[in-house]
């Protein structure tokens, strides 16, 4: 069995946001000499998810609105949690809803994708450093 | 290691629904000769789901009735996503509450299921075809 | 390859409840053996969860309101599931939101996570027996 690991930091400049990481997945599976396997992909902290979707702009314009009226940031004093002095309740909540990793097939050395499907990082409480793990296991 | 890749047709005839694809996931992992393992089950499309969960029509109503409340279809127009012509940007929200992918055990050759496991396929956006993706890997 | 199965009951007093079970999926992490692949860690029933988030009681909170808030349990004969005789559609529903499984890295021996990554068992329909799913697989 062969394995590869690999992070990838991210550092958003706003609270909420979507980066398109495939072409990083991809990197590290062909890196990793794997032709059939299965690659891991999450989120190392937990206001932050891996999901995979469109890459479409207005979707995630969508993706965001319904994400807050799922779960409202403000007002933050609603959230037992926030009493701890965070104010990143909504983020831990928004975060469940995207999930916190994709597991996606490694065939014949590539990610084995349907047309649209693309992988995405979603941030929900940026401005500062968070790492997404990369991990391809098989032969 | 072993591993075996197979793919589903669907093809719904309405917008949405869910069809329970438990039989076809166990004669891939019968077929791939693996007995101790994991396989993966994931939408090829990004406004469909796999999950697991009761094979119950009752229970399939009313997430049928549940999603419509937390993302409705119509108006099409409040979505940014249908500026591009779509109108299943709904779909795209559905998925995320439902999952794309998931992973289950394979244990002496068989899948590792509690009672009431099924494995379904839920489509948000039907009425074309679109691939299931099923992947076993292990010994 | 190596690979290592183990199940964990659970008997929650209450219909609802969360319970940090990242010490057990340590201990069978460790006990397989396995230095580089990954682990599987699901629910076996269809009312309960498995997923990562913070080991913070406030938030416990807010995932409880929240959840209750997205897919009410009372009244219960608004779901259609329920004319059955069960009572515990709701479950069905709030599990789907928080997910059935994770998947989770382990690099060098151990569990691959981030800073506060910890692994909870989510009980939507408690006072009865149900079982977790850990299964290793790697080298």
């Amino acid at each position: 069995m062969k394995s590869r690991t690999d992070y990838l930091t991210m550092n958003l400049p706003s609270r909420r946001g979507f980066v398109n990481i495939t072409r990083e997945v991809e990197q590290v599976v062909k890196a990793s000499g794997v032709q059939e396997g299965m690659v891991l992909v999450n989120a190392m902290h937990i206001s932050a998810s891996v999901f995979i979707n469109d890459d479409e702009s207005g979707l995630h314009h969508d993706y965001d609105v319904w994400l807050e009226k799922l779960a409202p940031h403000a007002p933050t004093s609603q959230y037992r949690h926030n009493d701890t002095g965070e104010d990143n309740a909504d983020a831990h909540l928004k975060r469940q809803v995207m999930g916190r990793e994709v597991v996606v097939a490694v065939t014949e050395g590539k990610l084995d994708f349907g047309p649209w499907e693309q992988i995405f990082y979603g941030e929900f409480d940026g401005r500062r450093k968070k790492r997404v793990l990369i991990k391809v296991i098989g032969e």
